[in-house]
């Protein structure tokens, strides 16, 4: 028995003009597939917005009969019209559908809850959360979205051109590397275990094998903080990198890799229609000040003495965010050397000053949206760093091995993509960046 | 206070010439930096390969101070090497390195527990695995991973250029779709919760929202299976897109999404060193069969009778792998039609015969490497089906307002990373493709 393989025609995509390339198409037939967004019946005619992944096409019903279907039918009825794309000055988009053949292709149960074709939703934040099937249907969120996959593949692509390699690490672990607080602990088939709150320790062991790789990954914090900036779980950036000169060789990296995000969501052709969602430029070269500098800095500006803090409050973050706009016309700006006592075990102290840690955040509009630095490379100094900290190094053997065997000195950075987004939409909660979020109250839709 | 900005220069990565990329540079000083692969010392002089992400470069070392020094380094000494580019026609790559100065950049605390020079490691499974920070420095384990992540992003462009937006779903989730079987669970602030095992009903409601969406993140199986199959956490390339006629059209992605993971593969540097890791070409129309006419032909080749089994075994997989490549010279082959008695509640029915699904999974070389089909997508179809098979719709609330407010008929697909690359590279055990494998008994490193 032998088949004959299908044709190419008949395992073909359907033919659909979307609705952002109708401009391309006027004086044409065409067939749009999309929802039933909005109708304004007016006298002589009814407007049919029709909503598509790719925008909103306007549809002008004159037919009486055509116009008592279009009348009787809920908002977000799936449809397919097919008609003849009309260059109109007054539509939106410059050309609009004439003599419509409307089809209903799916019938909704209901009218939705949500008015979707209103610009702003007044639904308040728990319902546009709890009705996410239907509220991340609104242009704008479906934008936000696109905002943030433009942002991560923008990431990814700066660093493949910079040869660094995509890897994927286990979510599932079996210690803790800061010691168990905000940790989500599953049962692993009998045995007690972690979900990674980041991938840090496995992305410092691939350097060993691929010297420069990246991730972008679920992370997950169990942090008992209900705030506006928290969320279970997020997408962490990540990126590590060897035979670094110190941290600023990282440094150079993030620029690289933000001025790619950035690149990429202005390359969205949303971009006129939300000027909210445009990112400021990213300049060549990102302004720095060290830690020990801004708290001078800040004490003899607020009259404050905060120079022995271990670390920067969120209004001091928001201080020097202003500060680097107004002396540097720069949304952006790395803090450079945080103290040692606030970092991680595997924290690169400053050689010359060893209370000064190799590390850095960058700030974006005076928030905190990445943290990095150089790491510990050699074996013994992962040993006593674990010891003066108390830290059984038995949980870590798999890790320690890439110090044991030759590692060269590396550092990385991680971006939390969810802040950033919010930071860069003027968004005051993080959960409206994110499809269906976690949080200590939520765990569904 | 002002600060000046750093200069561009301090801020920049190291200049550095990497080893695949001497033969452009033959006739030049150069520095490399890397791991001491390889050692040959010969009675006049000693060949040092140094191992960089990017390949191998061989150093000549004349001069006796430096070959004392070299012959004391254990493996995987990381140096720093200056020296002259030579063409050489002896050299591996054309090019080797004269007058070299070598520094050491990091030391090893010990000589490596295995042998990474060796073009075959000699060390079993479990030791591999256990020693991964040291295994997965060998350039074959390396190349493995470049594959993986080049079918990753192979996938993703494609779907990008169907206008297909990436999203990420939540991982951690509070009712289980399957029924809770080989499902993790989790404490989640006091509640029970379960770790995701696919994207399933996140991205069918995200259909509703940007129409075509893919996610490439992980996904979790608590499979009571130690098999070479097998894995708790693996790589999930998900799709789902609406406005299909039927699954054919979503075989139609399926089939753009693959060839353009194995043409990502293809246009590796790496692909002229390791044959074993080159992709079969996928032909411009995959081959097709129903599910039930695979089980007559194989039922009339075998003489065993399986016409009434409800899915193919994995003897049956393979038989039909060998049939595609006899007959039609594929090396992939779409099973459509399955029977709905072993399809999940949201799969769409053949409209002409119920008892047969419009589903399909791929072979590739006679393993199921895909899975994917139409869905259900009208409201009522939704809750006479979770009806039917006893499921109380209240846990999919979020989910199947989805559906009752307005769904194109819509189709998408899964392929998991790890199965596909092992099935690529000839590699027996799934847990050689991935870096660090979850399993029943593996929990680290």
């Amino acid at each position: 028995m032998s088949l004959s393989p299908l044709s190419t025609s008949s395992l073909a995509v359907p033919t659909r003009t979307w609705a952002a390339d109708l401009p391309s198409h006027a004086g044409e037939p065409v067939t749009l597939g999309g929802w039933l967004h909005h109708k304004r019946a007016l006298k002589s005619v009814l407007f049919l917005i029709l909503r598509d992944a790719s925008g909103l096409a306007q549809v002008v019903v004159d037919d009486p009969g055509t116009r008592t279907l279009v009348e009787s039918m809920p908002h977000e009825t799936v449809l397919t019209i097919s008609g003849d794309a009309v260059a109109s000055a007054q539509a939106p988009g410059g050309v609009e559908i004439h003599h419509p053949v409307v089809s209903v292709l799916s019938q909704p149960a209901a009218e939705p809850p949500i008015e979707l074709f209103r610009p702003d939703m007044t639904a308040q934040l728990p319902t546009l959360l709890d009705e996410a099937a239907v509220s991340l249907r609104h242009p704008h969120r479906a934008a936000i979205q696109r905002v943030a996959a433009a942002a991560v593949e923008g990431f990814r692509s700066a660093l493949r051109a910079e040869r660094f390699v995509e890897i994927a690490t286990p979510k599932i672990i079996g210690t803790t590397p800061e010691g168990g607080a905000n940790v989500f602990t599953l049962d692993y088939f009998g045995t007690p275990a972690y979900l990674a709150q980041s991938p840090q320790l496995y992305k410092q062991v691939m350097v060993g094998a691929l010297e420069r790789v990246f991730e972008t990954a679920p992370a997950f914090r169990a942090e008992p903080h209900d705030t506006a900036r928290h969320l279970s779980q997020f997408l962490s950036l990540d990126a590590e990198m060897g035979f670094i000169e110190n941290h600023f060789t990282v440094m150079a990296m993030v620029r690289t890799a933000v001025a790619s995000m950035v690149g990429a969501i202005a390359g969205l052709d949303i971009a006129g229609t939300y000027p909210d969602l445009a990112p400021p430029p990213v300049p060549a070269v990102i302004p720095h000040i060290h830690f020990s500098e801004a708290l001078e800095m800040i004490s003899g500006a607020t009259g404050e003495d905060v120079r022995a803090e271990p670390d920067l409050a969120p209004a001091h973050e928001r201080w020097l965010g202003e500060w680097a706009m107004r002396e540097h016309d720069s949304d952006w700006l790395f803090v450079t050397g945080y103290p040692m006592a606030k970092r991680p075990f595997y924290t690169h102290p400053d050689p010359a000053r060893p209370q000064w840690s190799n590390s850095f955040d960058l700030l974006f509009r005076g928030l905190e949206i990445v943290t990095g630095g150089q790491r510990l490379h050699r074996y013994e100094d992962y040993l006593a760093a674990l010891s003066a900290r108390g830290i059984d190094p038995v949980g870590f053997t798999g890790y320690l091995e890439a110090f044991r065997y030759g590692m060269p000195p590396h550092g990385g950075f991680a971006l939390g993509l969810e802040r950033f987004v919010a930071r860069l939409a003027g968004i005051g909660n993080v959960r409206e960046t994110t499809l269906f979020p976690r949080d200590m109250q939520r765990l569904t839709p």
